[in-house]
């Protein structure tokens, strides 16, 4: 297992998940090694901020050569967590509950959809658009049997907090919030927000300021 | 409409969606102003990154006061361009633009999705899951017809590079990709990629380093 010899901010955890991506499109398409520069003009960024990122992981990228295109990705993968798999559950099988349980990149990433829930009878049992959903009555039990590490809520905005509450309840200490709703988690729990209208936003904002 | 003095980064736009989130929920709870400090402790930051951020805005947060709420939540509307509506069309009714297709925060926000297509003759028309389905070949007419300003994308990876140019070829200048590959596009149209994964790599990684 990589250590990590200082801390990581978020922003650059965001921009190893974009290398991490870059890199596994650059060993597909043959490349072994790639420099600074050229990762710096696929992904928008400076060969500057390119080059400070990747020094996390010491020193091997060589001059003139850049960096080794296997050996990057491994170690972004290991600091990344993306080297085992993840036990996910999944709760709500809205419109985009159902989806995600069915988004066929998750496994490939090494995140494992093992379990889904919902509260509604007609949808609970194996017929709901080719998802096994499992009583949401059932949660705890089935999540701690499963070794479920983290979980997706994709409930409706007014019965996020109780059903987070819930999760936490179950030991859970990973949770990715997809209702439009800032959850409370204990300090020792971690929430991500999985926000639909920011990307959208961005681009409002390129439209409405061309030239920034 | 405010006018920028300055290029705003990539990530102060990340934070600017958030704090407008923020304000919004503020506002509901009869907040008049806010405090950069309280601010940053909502959404995990530092008061000197909230300062910094909102100094974009010229000075009129008041020392000892804070923020107006609605004041500065409508110049951050007015900067991210969400004081005006604007028309999508989206392509792919798969699982996860099916979802999208009937995902309510979207309109809330401006977003209004006015047209949505495929490919597949049995989903084009009035009766697939209750969205109206147009056929993508009818696309250039259309999204001319009703304006559309920017388009999604989720069809399948292997697809997606031909309905871009497509959409390209259209006039399209605004475009956000769900599809899980690099799209390329000329210097003048702003593509997003929406990497449903990155949310759950953050989890993995906090849950793999412990105290970062």
């Amino acid at each position: 297992m990589a250590k990590l010899t200082r801390k990581i901010s978020e922003s650059t955890i965001h921009r190893l998940s974009i290398y991490y991506r870059a890199l596994v499109a650059l060993e597909r398409d043959n490349y072994t090694t790639i420099s600074s520069k050229e990762l710096a003009k696929r992904e928008k960024l400076t060969p500057a901020q390119v080059r400070k990122d990747l020094s996390f992981f010491g020193s091997f990228g060589t001059r003139g050569l850049g960096y080794p295109v296997a050996e990057l990705k491994n170690r972004i993968a290991e600091i990344l967590g993306l080297t085992r798999l993840w036990n996910v559950a999944l709760i709500g099988v809205g419109n985009i509950g159902s989806a995600l349980a069915q988004y066929k990149e998750f496994a490939k990433q090494g995140f494992n959809i093992k379990l889904v829930f919902d509260n509604d009878q007609r949808k609970i049992g194996s017929n709901h658009k080719g998802i096994i959903v499992s009583d949401i009555r059932d949660f705890k039990r089935l999540v701690q049997a499963e070794k479920v590490d983290i979980v997706i809520i994709a409930v409706p905005a007014q019965a996020a907090q109780a059903i987070c509450d819930e999760v936490v309840s179950a030991g859970i200490k990973a949770i990715l919030n997809f209702a439009p709703i800032n959850l409370k988690v204990p300090d020792d729990v971690i929430l991500r927000n999985q926000n639909m209208c920011i990307e959208l936003e961005h681009l409002a904002f390129a439209l409405s300021n061309p030239g920034n």
